[in-house]
């Protein structure tokens, strides 16, 4: 063992501090060996010192103030898992980066609104700031596209990286329940976030998606830029139409780059069943990563709890003890491009969903309007009717979104339409 | 673009070769930017300066003497792709190490064999010596267990790591065929190598199983305490036989560590049909790893071919170009465990299938040197007589395999066996 330890204090000791902490006690003498020198936890911090944690944590340092912690000699790097896009977690890292200290942090909102700001920062200061936790939890995937797929010209990411709203799904399908009553057994469960809209809502998987999209492309992390449609519209009637068509429904995260452009949404999708996607239940997570060299490569795992969590967390920190840095997005942050962003301009199949009158004539009107904005189908179903309603399904050839919005403007400008149509994505993969 | 260029010298000239400068060329741009200085093809180097290779080579050095290249003034880094495990393989890297080169490989055989020696060289001159492209093509899953998940205790490593043998498993099962004729289809197609153990023996995979094993338990490679049984003994009958049960038959690499020592196995297995194992058809790769703190991940993509080979052949180049580089089996060769090899001692189910005659008293008899050897029977079926013997399938309890064999030994003692009895392994997963 040659060198002094490498020295980290850990600010915030709820579930992932705690199981960062329980990581480097109980691989301590392995992470030693593998890294050539000790990872020591210099000190911890909290909010507050007397919250029960059902661990013995005295025989580390206490430190009050989180951001004096940014100024301590014998600290080489900060761990943030406070999380929140703004304070204090911000200036925590702000600050500890101004000091010449790496920082760890598995807060992917704050890098999807201050990531480009803070890359900035630490390459002026010559010191790392990873984040590998903030996306897909014990994945590696951040490094395999900042590193293991680097050779490649990346042309798309599509992940399933929120696993409430996999789980919700997952289980609406199974159970045969309706959105409202499995989000409430997942609150119950405590698998939602206290503002629900982050996970359901699609906003979490949109900091993620914003995040891998830079790394993959290059680009100048763009968070306003992500098309958001979250999950809380999925109905039952919708998953078991899907089913009986092969296909399930999934929130995807999807980064598509083009000639045209970047394209970044987040958007519950009809994937085939039979597909690596269609197959991912409950709280899992995956990502696919397409580049022209290496073709499709898809990386399956937890996509939270302790320790996935602090299993990305720990590895960033060994990248960093052992000496090898990265630039914060997988190269200089000045030197990103500030990206053309498309929205809705790629063209896909959709599902659609329409309860129409039971006159002669409505089938044709609805035909008529999705020829003229050429919009051609593929499949097309009519079911028993509900009263006096014909419920119909469509399945399009590819086609934009646009063209497909435009379309039902209009149609709902006449009064063929019973309800609100539905349409959803279809990603055959 | 601040630096110097980083030199590459190209020995082997075939598809993965030229797959690495169609890459290099065709990423330039990309990659430098990615890096922060050029990757540059130096010079390059095959037997046979003449072959068609159907593109335009004249603006590459030509250098005749694979050995001069290791000592060539203007060059970096020596990528190694003319395989096998020894000469003149073996001598280039070695010179090139020695002469501070740092060195790139496909050579799974090679590093399988002579690893830890090249590896304790490489750490002498101190220059990288990287083989991602050894394991699973294009999926960076060295560079997962080295690094991004290098916080964990790995207690198992499985892999579907040999594409040849999951596309003839795949094509039995699929196309009902016997193994004969697949094999003999998979060659006319130019899947197999020219030495068709490698393949079908199970050999490849066991050269793959070893260096995963080593990356991830921290021990020396040892690929003579790799037990290997290749899959020309699976039988069209087995895998419809499994299929009926729910299961596939796959060729995994085994590497697990318990408390009693490492455990490296190549064995075909069943594996649940609904599995990501049991989905995995035709070439595709994919190892699944499992840590202590991260738990259970999984990586999927394409485990051959001149596009994922490059890929992996170009991360590593990027990370000795970045300065990033890494002990050769992620810490310091010479620390690097002898570890306890254990052979048949781990617990599993098996499948087994006899041929017996029709007579009273065998199947006692038969359950009786089972219950002898302490191997208790989870399912039992019995079915259409062929002839006059009777087939029976058993899926047993957990049991070890040394139990099983000598159980089988007794057993061929009486005359109430007509086949050779089949014994494959069940992994839950």
């Amino acid at each position: 063992m040659a060198e002094n330890p490498f020295n980290v204090g850990i600010i915030g000791l709820g579930t992932v501090g705690l199981g960062v902490i329980d990581l480097l006690n109980k691989n301590k003498k392995l992470i030693a060996h593998r890294v050539g020198r000790e990872i020591r936890i210099s000190g911890i911090c909290a909010k507050n010192k007397n919250k029960r944690r059902d661990r013995d944590l005295s025989e580390f340092r206490w430190v009050g103030d989180p951001l004096s912690f940014s100024n301590d000699k014998g600290t080489d790097a900060i761990v943030e898992v406070i999380g929140g896009d703004g304070e204090p977690a911000k200036s925590i890292i702000e600050k500890s980066l101004l000091n010449n200290k790496h920082v760890v942090t598995a807060n992917k909102a704050l890098i999807a609104h201050h990531g480009h700001y803070l890359a900035l920062l630490a390459e002026e200061q010559k010191v790392s700031l990873n984040f590998e936790a903030a996306v897909a939890g014990g994945i590696p995937i951040l490094k395999a596209l900042r590193e293991g797929l680097c050779g490649n010209n990346i042309s798309r990411i599509y992940g399933v990286i929120n696993g409430t709203c996999n789980y919700i799904l997952t289980q609406m399908e199974n159970e045969k329940q309706d959105y409202s009553e499995v989000f409430k057994k997942a609150q119950e469960l405590g698998f939602v976030e206290k503002d629900p809209n982050l996970d359901v809502g699609g906003i979490d998987t949109a900091h993620k998606i914003s995040i891998l999209a830079s790394l993959a492309f290059g680009s100048r992390i763009n968070f306003d830029n992500v098309l958001i449609k979250g999950i809380e519209s999925i109905s039952l009637l919708d998953i078991k139409n899907a089913n009986s068509m092969g296909y399930k429904i999934k929130l995807l995260g999807l980064a598509t780059r083009s000639n045209a452009g970047i394209s970044q949404e987040v958007e519950p999708c009809l994937v085939p069943k039979e597909s690596l996607f269609g197959k991912l239940d409950g709280g899992m997570n995956m990502v696919l990563v397409e580049g022209n060299f290496v073709g499709q490569t898809n990386y399956i795992g937890p996509g939270a709890g302790a320790g996935p969590t602090a299993s990305s967390i720990v590895s960033d920190l060994i990248d960093i003890a052992r000496g090898n840095t990265c630039f914060t997005f997988g190269q200089k942050a000045s030197e990103l491009n500030i990206s053309h962003h498309i929205a809705e301009e790629l063209s896909t199949s959709f599902y659609l969903r329409f309860l129409l009158t039971d006159r002669p004539g409505t089938l044709a009107q609805l035909a008529g309007i999705l020829g003229k904005y050429d919009i051609s189908i593929n499949r097309m179903r009519q079911l028993h009717h509900e009263g006096k309603n014909a419920p119909v399904l469509i399945v399009t050839h590819p086609t934009k979104k646009k063209f497909l919005k435009s379309a039902i403007v209009e149609l709902k400008q006449l009064d063929i339409c019973k309800n609100e149509p539905v349409y959803i994505k279809i990603e055959d993969l």
